[in-house]
């Protein structure tokens, strides 16, 4: 059992893994990993970062993925509280950051009512590696002013329910998390709503990963642009005049594979 | 000269330092600031930032503090491109994430002129950190669903122009980078538009630093909580109901020492 003053015997650290790639964690997040005696991890979270946990650390995933999370949620919570309770130094290992769509006041919730002290290591959120990655900003001074992160994740069956006047608000970004199955109702809300079909968009995949792709286009193309895409790959939709300069740096989609080529296709760049 | 293939020689890292704390510097800005041969860095990286660039590294500091940062950025500019074309390996070093009002894209615009290459590092922007210090998220299910980021900041005698009722949108969590001098027009805006004066807010300055403080109140109440606050101090505004228990960790404010308290300010919890 590891010996250190980082993380106290029966309290519990959410640490955010970033998006994927080993080297985006922070230093605080590597030292809590060597420092926990058992490590709950998302399902989402690579072998990449799980290989900064020492071999003999326990690391139970607790397989969360995109359209099953309401499942899981109690028996997390429960796995967490336990683990504490019988004294270990407990890291629960969140993809991205712990604050932005990660459910953590639930968990954090949970503990408190066994009066197990919680406490949060912050994470790069996959819309700053998307915008890394397409050497770009994620807001423009005068063009884009704002940045509004939101989720289009919905219950299998449920719609997604957003307000599409304010989230097409001119001079602004919108990142859209686990954005692949909404992206054409997305699509149609925003345009609906008076944002114009020819804002720039990148579809985001895997983003900081060696499978990360970024594909770029404009609105009115976007459910297009995420028809190559698994169900089970991390999809973020950043949208709006800041990644219009995005470098592409995956993908060509060939305008001849349509039998009518969708408004915007022309806006793909082949690699 | 540092000897390493992270940096091709005559190429510009943009790298981002995070809130203030050396462990929340990526793994992979680390390795950058260790690479480089000479760093140009914000005013507002700290010390505790800076000690991570080794000795023999060249390092300048480029000034940007809140409200002057328009004088300095075309010298910013020509500085990273001339160490640059002299063949050095350069690490431009910014506070918070280079993609979210960090100004990236002007040097990235200014370096491509003269063909030089740039990258981006992503780092642990201040509303993250804030919330993994105060202990909440910044999204809630059914509560905040959406979470947006502004900054306040204006050039001097400027008025900032937001859209109130955008920012103003129900269910949201608001992020005010540089909010502390617009704290009262804030405050007024938002509650013109129809937010609700009852609001939590969570004023946080110098964030993940050992001079951290969280001030927590009601929206109404806000210009009265930014009344301690250093004009050079980072100060971050979070406003929505995912920050309602948010924990305070420094400052008491007596109600006693206003001759008449403002509404809200019985929100303050005393340390």
């Amino acid at each position: 059992m590891p010996q250190n003053d980082l993380i106290a015997p029966g309290s519990v650290w959410l640490v955010g893994a970033g998006p994927g790639d080993p080297d985006l964690l922070t230093r605080k997040a590597e030292r809590l990993l060597r420092a926990a005696d058992i490590v709950f991890h998302d399902a989402l979270v690579g072998q990449g970062v799980l290989d900064l946990i020492p071999e003999d650390t326990e690391r139970v995933s607790v397989g969360k993925r995109s359209g099953r999370h309401s499942r899981d949620q109690r028996a997390i919570n429960d796995l967490l509280a336990e683990a504490a309770l019988a004294g270990r130094r407990v890291v629960r290992l969140k993809g991205g950051d712990p604050s932005i769509f990660g459910r953590s006041i639930e968990e954090i919730e949970h503990l408190a009512r066994f009066g197990i002290p919680a406490h949060i290591c912050p994470g790069i959120t996959a819309a700053a590696a998307a915008a890394a990655s397409g050497g770009v900003s994620l807001t423009l001074r005068g063009l884009a002013r704002t940045l509004t992160f939101v989720t289009a994740h919905a219950r299998a069956g449920e719609t997604i329910e957003l307000d599409w006047e304010t989230l097409a608000a001119p001079q602004s970004t919108l990142a859209v998390y686990m954005g692949r199955a909404a992206a054409g109702e997305i699509a149609r809300g925003l345009m609906a709503a008076g944002r114009a079909p020819d804002t720039p968009v990148v579809v985001a995949v895997n983003v900081s990963l060696p499978t990360e792709r970024l594909i770029r286009g404009h609105l009115s193309a976007l459910p297009f642009l995420v028809r190559t895409i698994g169900a089970d790959d991390p999809t973020l939709l950043l949208i709006g005049e800041a990644v219009r300069g995005a470098c592409p740096a995956g993908v060509a989609i060939d305008p001849g594979m349509f039998a009518q080529p969708p408004v915007g296709l022309s806006a793909f760049t082949a690699i």
